[in-house]
């Protein structure tokens, strides 16, 4: 059977093609998207040839679906179910998995694999391995349009929270406020700091990062950051600090801010530059104790199931990310074009699947 | 000079008294009430003899005032500067402070001086050890009637969440929603619960419970809450457990409706009884990863600047807790006597007092 | 093709019986024993009845092995690999795995399948499930003998240290010293550990806990062990208890000993008892932060490989355990009866199986 | 009353002075040295004006010695104790103390005091703050030439195996072997590492990591150390690194030996450099969780008792570290100048003075 999809053709170079549909293995399953999303790495992956040459290759990782065919071993997933898709879906027998880290697993980052080193989801059916470990249930009353933006933007942006290890009543600054930035300022929210300096410019992300909770926000344009933090904190500076922007002199920034004992949580895609440089002495001559700490998101069931009931639950609303909504299964690349363009008042576009 | 205050005389009395006032220490400071709430433990130990036999101690462990003389090596705070007062505080350079546990500093519960092994805050003058340490500022815009509540209900609520390392998604169970119940709920919801059980049977409360994010009441007067819950979460039961009151066996109640790897968090003062009994069939023969955690709140002088920083950037509102507020010095005691009675519409009263 | 094994025929009887081999899934492997040995829990299983009726199911989930046969999806073991077996088998994409307890996959000590819930290793040939995640490759240089000790006493030993969060220079009382608990005292000092209480009495474990690490011995015939623990450590007790023997009531003598802010580990399976009774007073009216952890050791191929990597080095000898060698596949009925009797000088017996 | 001592003049100064004797405050101690040693960081302070200029500064802030007096609020130790005084003593109320991390106390490094901001240990009489928190009995048994090694050679070696929380059975790396990184390789085999490869070149020095658990030495005179370890790992590279010696450029290394979710455990003080430079593409495009941590070792008197017992149990023997022994207060000049030249046998000197 052949199927159709929107294709990295090869670095710079995009289209829709046909392929031979994927096989399902024992454990897995193949799923049909009901609402997907672009995603900024997949810019990165076909413009800036971020992960290197790949060809004839089904973009996109962001995506709710329906089962059409799992495996003989699987057990609590069938055909018809609606499924959230997590964009890192871990082997977890592997030894990192092991590890504590499924989402390296079989070696660094190993656990991203859609439209990395295997076909994505911008396609009429798509791979999922290890279906039962990794797939959850659409959850009732949980629109599918939130629920992809759990996949990837949500579960990132907290991550940078965790990876932090923010601790009620501390005071986060959070450097990037696209839509995985707006999730560490949510992320942050939820995890009880108080104080939340939100790093960025755009109208349309600077409401959502106060309903997310962002007390202050730092505008760039106004001067450095470093000294507009510093003035705001007395000079004390921020306990944690979260990178979800920039790129490889933010960090100086970060520690720069930091106290003694603080921490960095990053999840951003470091794409270019040899080094990422620490200042010396404001990183206390390698003695202040100031955690860098930098990851790719978990993925997985688990992660869906509780992310979803933060939905559930209404602690959480992930439809203030988007902005731009597409119809049809043919406007996926108009959509990414979106997300290639980054118009003013664009957050996070998504598209509507109907079969 | 001699001051005046609301004294235990013995167990099971009570009655205004004169004593010497404290000396201040070199490091210490001397401060006078603004605001002050009796606790339900004030009320076990006079009418319970919870901690034995106390004479002519001044009762009282919630307060915020003013300072009104500071010792000598004291260096951030001086006369007439308002203040937080934590009802835990510890000597900072005790070996159980440096091993990480300043609420035990000297022996087990040693950071809880106020009216158990000194005079309490009911009185014209208290004495503060290591005010630098132990004291806080009331920052500008926090009213000192929602920050007295800090002081315990708060710091102790949220450290039920702490013990039980409520994480970003998981479903929690408050037993008890009393004044520290209630801010259990607060603080397993600002550390990302998504789903909370609150167990109670009081109006006021519920009411507050779900002001503060609990998704679910469990009145244990309809039905087995054990049953309850499990019911509701198809038999797997929860994340975490936070206990705030009940008793010595609530612990076994709490073990059934934990899921293997989950954990307890109890500030709960146990009063009675032997023993806590684990059910040893339901803590999986003793190798089910359900760990039972229970300690008193921390205290001090950063504990209360990270919680009044979640009320002035307005994230936790503790005036919700107050349900009965009384002017006047000498109403300290009205306000005690209402906290034994314990009406149905009472969460906790303050007292403030203008001198 | 037919398979021959011993067996548990019913609670109380034991035989040798022959069954169908069992089938390869994808997955999976089919196993040898060259090396086993029986484990006081195969003792509960089959004369205490301790996981309820079992009928004909092989006996035994120590082993070291020979791989027969593996599943086509399997990738890095192949038959003729010489494998170190867990005791602990976890499915690892299951929820409880994602939640970081693979001991505990399915359900509660779901892990554990081998002489449980399916056929253990006392057979011709046995079954593993996910064989890339949960055998070991025996190393080069590793006696199969001293591996054969990593399945089961060795990771359950170590775990106690791992639950109570040993921390170097801190004080240890490991109650129990049956080959577990010498892993403990021995985890406990490769943790750094400085003084080591190892409670027992029979002078083989006592040679042996020294060689581990213990620097006190404590015989709780020459009195009560709390109160000897308490005397020789001018009445503060000790940072961390760990629980390898006893039963329900051990939990009560571990707590008196217990610093506030200690913690006690536990792999002790508690067989009988309707609850662990923790002492109210001792436990600090509920407020000391004695932290009360207890579970089923980590299992699969990983955790394996690093407790070999301790033999390989020369930092642990597991042979010291071994008092008892047998030769011969029909010995290993012998060496379960001398589990059952435990004459004075047994430790650890196990058996070689020549093909 | 006058007190003579070694001091920095200035920058690249150094002679024999004459001061007024330290005042002693009530919480204090003033402390006669009976053993001391010179630190490379003496060598940083004066000669390389690594903190900035300093006048007439006594040197040194390791000692054992002997208390002269204490303030009248000290209650553990009197005149004519025998003491370990850590290099660092924090002020334990401070707010960086509250929040863990009192070696940060009023800002960072502000723990370490002693020949950083106030008068070392070089002098006929030296002043502890906070005596009975920052002064630790000498063990009856532990000869004070050992236990000098305690208050900054061992603290800050061990520390970077506690920074890159080293567990049982991972295979770590440890980048310099002076007397911080043998400490270091012990405080990894201490904290249960297996494999341990120890990087350096000096004869005594690697007979001294062997002893302390090294199992590998990597000599960066024979090629590459990345390309060393990666060899003789299968290209997987170790679980921790810890450095303890090299310039901001050992970072690199560092990170590419490292697996994902791997750490680093740096306590080495970083002199000069503009920036620590972590390669962007082996730190795995910022998404590896590889953590980076540095940090100043902790101080007090409750670290030195837990050091101190590892020694007394026979557990760490910290005297394989001196390789020089000198006599008489005015022999501290000799000794110091021995650091700075560094000839090819040394390890550590210490002076042991009679008064």
């Amino acid at each position: 059977m052949k199927i159709k999809g929107f294709a990295m053709l090869g670095i710079g170079k995009t289209g829709w093609i046909e392929k031979e549909a994927p096989k399902c293995g024992p454990m897995d399953a193949l799923v049909r998207p009901i609402v997907v999303a672009p995603c900024t790495s997949d810019i990165h992956t076909v413009w800036e040839g971020a992960i290197g040459e790949r060809t004839d290759m089904f973009l996109g990782h962001e995506a709710v679906g329906e089962v059409m065919e799992v495996g003989e071993l699987v057990k609590d997933f069938k055909k018809g179910d609606k499924v959230i898709v997590p964009a890192i879906t871990p082997d977890w027998g592997d030894i990192n998995s092991q590890r504590g880290y499924p989402m390296h697993s079989g070696d660094a980052l190993g656990g991203w694999k859609f439209s990395n080193f295997k076909d994505g989801v911008f396609a009429e059916l798509f791979h999922v391995n290890e279906a039962d470990a990794n797939l959850a249930h659409l959850p009732e009353g949980v629109d599918p349009v939130s629920a992809v933006m759990l996949t990837d933007m949500t579960t990132t942006g907290f991550h940078a929270a965790e990876l932090a290890e923010v601790e009620l009543g501390e005071t986060v600054c959070v450097i990037g406020i696209g839509p995985v930035g707006l999730n560490s300022v949510m992320g942050a929210n939820l995890k009880g700091a108080s104080r939340i300096f939100a790093v960025g410019s755009r109208p349309n992300s600077i409401e959502v990062a106060k309903a997310y909770g962002a007390t202050d926000i730092i505008n760039y344009r106004e001067g450095d950051i470093v000294e507009q933090i510093l003035a705001k904190t007395k000079n004390i500076g921020v306990d944690k600090v979260l990178i979800a922007g920039g790129n490889v002199d933010t960090f100086a920034q970060a520690i720069k801010i930091l106290k003694p004992g603080g921490a960095i949580g990053s999840v951003n895609y470091l794409g270019s530059g040899e080094f990422i440089k620490i200042p010396r002495v404001e990183w206390a001559v390698g003695m202040g104790h100031k955690r860098i700490n930098g990851g790719l998101t978990p993925g997985g069931r688990y992660r869906m199931e509780k992310l979803a009931s933060l939905v559930e639950t209404g602690k959480y609303d992930p439809s203030k990310l988007i902005t731009h909504r597409f119809e049809g299964f043919d406007k996926i690349e108009e959509a990414l074009l979106l997300m290639k363009d980054k118009p003013a008042d664009l957050i996070k576009p998504i598209v509507e699947i109907k079969w």
